[in-house]
């Protein structure tokens, strides 16, 4: 049993300096989430011995917390039975435009090629889907449905570039389905003979001649040194968590009310393998959700910033909204509506401002004088028509604004802005971890939001879940089949 | 003499397997730009035996390339003899709300403290500055003028933050203030005692138990071996040559078509620090110089994006602008100008459009029906009084655009936008780098564009030569003193 050392240090450790070690696995997992559990399965299921160390009580990680949707297509059951035609092409089109700029073509590339292949195993390891539609939604519906639009593929842009089709896939449960997937997952990562210890919190890796050969932690306040013959996998999460981490990589998160994930999204599992020289990417990229609909009556409104213009086709993917308000219009966004298009949300935010005309509106909002009224008297113009020339939303949901109109206080501080980061360690397809000059690092893999994954910035539901998963089954392959160190 | 290694080979070297140093020194400082020749200079003057290591065939960096602008102020004998006002605390209050979102305040604490002395020392260095401003330019003047406003210190919002000062300083020659200003400060240092090789390209770091006791490089095709006894100062660029590093890091920079700076600013040296678990911040944040003026009097016009909107005031910092229009404005964006402010700019971009009418431009441009018009339908009506709610362009540029109006293509590929990294490694005040678990790592020091500096995004010319120069004097001088390693 060595010393414990300040709880923040992630300086590696020589495999010379551990004096003990208290277990030893072909393959070692750090994080019991959606990248750790999948991770752990198909390396166990390969007859790897694995350990997975988990710093919290139990499995499930921020996929159990949250919406719990899985980004699949190109012609899944559910899209079929749903009604929805898809193809791998048209899944890969929208995934190239919706996850740059420059988004990791290669992963995009494997991620397509895997997303049918990948239901299946869903529905082998348990997971029940229901075949059924939510229009109404772009997260989980209040019902059991098992597939929704999830990244604005049916609006501009996106519509132009791809052929629309939903690709949201939810268990079968009413709203909690990120919960209920995760137990599948972690029962099926056990089911295959993977050991757990939970309570365990991973503080830095163990180092032999730069190959990792195991890590090092602390368990109930005392270190515990743990032996990784063939690899160890990082599934520890993203940095949300972390404040230090956001001011130097990603400020505008730092804003963000309601941060998706858990404590444990502290970074460390990306500090610890930067401490031995691995490389990262996109770390200033953040998903953050602004939950304005349902009901989806109101994207009849239009979204301004603090002067009163426009800055997004209200129709998109609420997620591309929130990041759009939170990194490029400062938090200072509003939706203004009229009386036919008016309710207050699934939230309960409702209208803050309600006047006969835009100017008495724009006067007690304190927007600029004659700001609001201009962008409303061009938009209606248009509108009288059907057109949005300057956004292109559609044409469903362009039509005039009519006094009284309102107007939603949707200021960060007022309205929930829900972030999570999507910046990591560079990891190749199967998940080595690559270092800062290219090269892998031996002993040393990694998934999930550890990780920057399909995404260089832009993002869409189910797509965190999505890659944890399938480069979790495949980074488990990898680390299971490479050579045991003696 | 060591085998040659792969040239992109950041792996840090165990001392023990060095084979023979070709060189000992108590400082060794990687680049003789800026940074590193202050650097030098101020190690060598605390009597440390000096060795600068270059990798081109002289002095300068991209110092001697750039505007050469110093920023400083609270003060100094230029802005004095101009008849400015000025004091540390608007210094300090400028920086801190230029210079961020959140900057690094002890830098700038300590930037603001030294400015004075600094100002005093380049003159000891036998910089000369001419004691005259210049109002029309945020540049190099074309003349010898030694002030100018450099980052919008007179403009919206800064103008009421802080009271207004140029706090720009030139050495005292027409354009090539830079190279002159490069001239005393590499023959400063060569004149304190400090050896220089140049054509010698630093690779890697030398460790021994974690602690940096030289680097290793190339010259002439050969592996050198450098001892440093006391320190190595990283002084050797940014990122803004090295395209995988921006994507990586910040994609916007990557469609910079006149990156500021040397092909050596590959980012090796902030590669070689984060191989031995270095921690970086800010690499998200590049200037983004967007050269519109001089003349001043363009000013009097409008700048929109592609869909006809406004997006900043016109007067402030031109870097303000580029940084606006690459990041936020997708590099789309335009100057809208009438008969009486109209001028071919200093580098003869010209009106690519003119028409009679606001209509008829917006069509010829291909800016969505009415956008345009719509803009200038409300600048007119508050320019009749000399007001910009929206942005608060000063009064002294606000009056209506009056028909037949033109405009600049100021798109990304149309017109020049100069960026350059702002990112780098995390150091202290004094100049120690920061692993990613916030500890100084022995023996490894940094100044210059290889780290983040006072700006975390927002920027002012001449503040990455201010602070290469002051916190590369510090540098120096911290490593000169610490403890020699046997």
């Amino acid at each position: 049993m060595d010393a414990v050392r300040q709880s923040d240090d992630v300086t590696p450790c020589d495999a010379g300096d551990v004096t003990a070690w208290d277990a030893t696995a072909d393959v070692v997992v750090v994080g019991f989430g959606a990248a750790g559990s999948t991770a752990a399965f198909s390396a166990a299921a390969a007859a790897a011995e694995v350990l997975v160390v988990e710093r919290t009580g139990g499995p499930g990680g921020a996929a159990a917390l949250a919406e719990g949707i899985v980004y699949l297509g190109g012609g899944t059951p559910i899209q079929r039975a749903c009604g929805f035609e898809d193809s791998l092409e048209d899944m890969y089109r929208y995934l190239m435009a919706a996850c740059g700029p420059d988004p990791d073509e290669a992963k995009i590339d494997r991620y397509v090629e895997e997303s049918l292949g990948h239901f299946d195993w869903l529905v082998a390891r348990g997971v029940p889907f229901d075949p059924t539609f939510c229009s109404e939604t772009q997260m989980a519906p209040t019902g059991t449905e098992g597939l929704v639009y999830s990244g604005g593929e049916d609006a501009y842009p996106f519509n132009e570039i791809a052929r629309p089709a939903p690709r949201g896939h939810l268990a079968k449960t009413k709203r909690s389905t990120g919960w209920l997937l995760m137990q599948h997952l972690a029962n099926a990562a056990t089911e295959a003979g993977a050991a757990v210890w939970p309570d365990t919190r991973i503080d830095r890796l163990v180092v032999a001649d730069g190959h990792v050969v195991g890590v090092q932690g602390q368990r109930f306040g005392e270190t515990v040194s743990l032996r990784a013959r063939r690899g160890v996998v990082l599934a520890a999460g993203g940095f949300v968590f972390n404040d230090d981490m956001l001011r130097k990589h990603c400020p505008p998160l730092v804003r963000g009310t309601f941060k998706v994930g858990t404590e444990g999204d502290d970074g460390r599992g990306i500090r610890m393998a930067q401490a031995i020289g691995a490389a990262v990417r996109n770390m200033y990229a953040g998903e953050v959700s602004l939950p304005i609909i349902p009901p989806r009556k109101l994207i009849h409104g239009i979204l301004v910033n603090g002067r009163g213009q426009r800055f997004i086709n209200e129709d998109t993917y609420m997620g591309r909204v929130g990041q759009s308000a939170l990194y490029e219009q400062d938090g200072d966004v509003y939706l203004i509506v009229d009386e036919s298009c008016y309710e207050p949300n699934w939230m309960g935010l409702a209208a803050s401002w309600v006047c006969e005309t835009p100017a008495k509106l724009e006067s007690e909002m304190g927007l600029p004088p004659g700001s609001l009224q201009s962008t409303l008297e061009l938009y209606n113009r248009h509108a009288a028509t059907g057109e949005d020339p300057l956004f292109h939303k559609g044409r469903a949901w362009v039509r005039p604004l009519v006094p009284p109109i309102g107007a939603f206080d949707l200021r960060v501080g007022r309205a929930p802005y829900a972030p999570f980061t999507l910046g990591g360690l560079e990891t190749t397809v199967e998940g080595s971890v690559l270092d800062v000059g290219g090269e892998p690092i031996g002993g040393l893999y990694a998934a999930g939001r550890t990780t920057a994954g399909v995404c260089s910035f832009g993002y869409a539901s189910g797509l965190s879940i999505g890659d944890s998963t399938i480069f979790g089954r495949l980074v488990g392959a990898a680390a299971s089949a490479a050579p045991a160190t003696s």
